[in-house]
């Protein structure tokens, strides 16, 4: 069904000002490029201003005080922002609440709030609980005891090991593992010794999981991942991390046990971090560096192992050069030894 | 049932030449070193020639003009290529049709082909469609609306979000998630406002998907994967990419979203792509490279950040010399400084 | 239900010393900080030792001939492993057998030990056979012919291909991916033509894989992994590979086709291995290194490619200062020129 919004509704909801017609209406959001003219399009990048010129959108949403061609505009403080709200207005909506469909599978003294949906397939453990609105998606594995909280998605085939705890309006990709064993075993003179690991994850409000991560549950405690933070897929969090708030985890990172990230960190595709170090509020980290030790906070780090992202861009740019810079030494060796030898004459 | 062929079938199979006696049966293949008496060997590496004098096989695959030690050869311009189609031939066997298996979940308004396979704990989503022979393991989840062309096989609980496309002789290993949501958000000024992820992947024919690889739907529109490519295990293809036909990507490789990568590209095994560049067509980027900026075309690349394949080789020579270069440059230091003082007596 | 156990009693399991009152009863283990008068706590860590005076623990366990601070102290000369077989006997319980559940769904001629348990939703295949006390979690699937041994867990999601074998007292977390195909393709000139992986993966006793681990089968053969081995998350174990007893190989590993590794081997995070190598015994690899080449036994590594680890760091310290020292080349040069053009005059 599709539904058609004026530009003046729009602006309302997102904050913004309408300049042109407030009465034209769109059904929805395209790029620049292949907007037809039932759609409002969006200028998020300035490199590509000149497009609102040729767009066939019939509006355009952009930031204050661009050039908008004679175009019906409106003007919101962070485009970008404005196009994901925009995304959410035209082409999401709740799911329906479906209950316990059949062949889902629901184990006893199991707390189901209002307005769920659990699919078939799916395997709920005994004295689970889970709150309003949750989706429960085919194969996912429920283990005793978890928590879970209200309006959270949890994708086909993700896996919630025992006593784990999810927050409210937590998103898990499919395939996720949260609370596998962590890795930790004592040499016993001949072979590894298995430590058990009786601890559990807790994942607070607005945690997102991506696709296959690994978020593996504490030797004793908690392994924590704090509000707001988002995990990109194949993302590795070992035993008794602790992730703090808001933080952006790009895919393939590996976050080593124990090892505490501060708030708002951002750390690059394939990251490695060590165990048992700190890594300070604000920090961002390079795509493919390896952190071996505490990071301090406020700074951009790359490298492997990192030093300051400046120093090893720097760095970086001689890498190349380096068989010529050996070539220069032994050229100078070389002339250094015939002065000496002239001088010595 | 054991089936024996003789070396005149296999060679009009495999369009080669027997040379030696062409009524020599066999009954499958094996390796060199261990191959019995109603077995054919290969030789595609040079290296191991010397081994055709030794081998116990009845018969040897190998290329036209090697020694072959009085054996019953048969002769083919790529005896590698000759090898995967007599296994082939031996080993795999068509799927047995079984239909929709008991404990199979089927929604509303599917749509199946002939002759197709889905096992139980499978479960198919409304509106999906699914081609003829196609085999749906255990555990599969298909959301509402994907389409699976012909001739696929689905491994056990493999993922395969809503809308996403399938194409024919597709092969996706166990575990692998497609059509997972894109890492997009939008800062608000305090947290991450997710940002719809709307669009679909598509996988055109023949394309393979390795175990517990992740590809993420697009934003707005298609994430691609072309005809031919193949994805090694526990690959991540980031939303909005593009990836063109016959590459090989070997395992655990990320590509951040909306790059664009050519046609029978190699990335070997962890490389790392960062978002919005292109690769173009038969570039090789060696294991463990990072790829900050685009690639041209026809090149060998490595490193991290990548340089030229060759650059790279010898800059990594040096790198165990550095403390020694770093050494040398001091030792001159002091010898020009001894050098200006004597000038300036 | 809570059970409390004598010093006396612990000590005997431990095969260590009581030094203070034998008869204080505890009835669990935690942390130094933490511990609450009914529990026993542990020092491994000697950085820790003056936290002993302080823990609110009614005992600790540690090495012998520490400072006990006038606790009541257990003396083992391997406290860290005392602490973690304290943690099995008091958290770990032996899984009840719960026999087939329903909804689990069991195929033809499948051989079932003795207290076995399997949980609704998970698929065994034809001709399977299961040891006793085994137990399978909810979404496995095992493909037909799939042997595994006694007292083995297997955890939900996790999927074993076609007649692969798993030894005695493993644990395969969720989501791990035993006998994927291997990746091999012979280029046919125009496209890939797949190689049929008609091999096994074959795990001896005490093995454990990760989750989200992917682990191929053979081409021909067996990829091995031997009695003993523990694979962290989201390890690739590519086909034919062999890996060697009691090695531990740490999340995110990737091991190229046909390697070999040894015995008491440790591979770091994100190691990366390429194909057809052997690694001697008891080699350890820093994390992120890149393995392109055999290393010889008894040595530690590190790097991308690899060298001695001693090599490495002193290498890795100068990375930073590169421009630093190209700056000192040019100098150098500006200087000897004109020390040439002196001597010249």
């Amino acid at each position: 069904m599709i539904t058609y919004r004026t530009l003046k509704e729009l602006a309302e909801y997102l904050g913004g000002t309408v300049n042109g017609d407030e009465n034209v209406t769109v059904n929805g959001l395209a790029p620049l490029d292949s907007a037809g003219a039932d759609k409002i399009t969006f200028l998020a990048n300035p490199k590509y201003a000149a497009k609102v010129a040729e767009t066939g959108a019939a509006a355009v949403l952009m930031a204050p005080g661009g050039e908008r061609y004679g175009r019906n505009v409106i003007e919101v403080a962070n485009p970008y922002l404005g196009f994901a709200r925009l995304l959410t207005l035209f082409y999401t909506k709740p799911h329906p609440p479906l209950g316990v469909l059949p062949e889902a599978i629901v184990g006893t003294e199991v707390t189901l709030g209002e307005g769920i949906s659990i699919y078939p397939g799916a395997c709920i453990g005994n004295r689970v609980t889970i709150g309003d609105r949750t989706v429960i998606h085919p194969g996912v594995a429920i283990y005793e005891g978890v928590t879970i909280g209200d309006d959270c998605v949890i994708h086909a085939n993700a896996v919630i090991r025992e006593r784990c705890r999810i927050g409210n309006r937590c998103i898990i990709q499919p395939g996720a593992v949260i609370g596998s064993d962590g890795f930790g075993y004592a040499p016993d003179g001949t072979a590894y010794y298995r430590i058990p690991q009786i601890g559990i994850v807790v994942l607070e409000d607005d945690v997102e999981i991506g696709a296959n991560c690994t978020v593996d549950r504490a030797a004793l405690e908690v392994t924590l991942i704090k509000r707001g933070t988002k995990l990109d897929n194949l993302v590795q969090i070992a035993h008794n991390c602790q992730i703090g708030e808001d933080c952006m985890i790009v895919s393939q990172v590996g976050i080593s046990g124990s090892s505490k990230i501060g708030n708002h960190v951002t750390l690059g595709g394939q990251v490695g971090v060590a165990g048992h170090l700190s890594i300070g509020d604000n920090v961002m980290v390079g795509a493919q560096s390896g952190v071996p030790n505490s990071l301090a906070a406020n700074a951009v780090y790359s490298g492997s192992p990192t030093m300051s992202h400046r120093e090893w861009l720097r760095a970086m740019a001689v890498v190349p050069r380096l068989p010529e810079l050996k070539k220069s030494i032994s050229s100078l060796e070389k002339r250094i030894a015939e002065l000496e030898a002239k001088l010595a004459e």
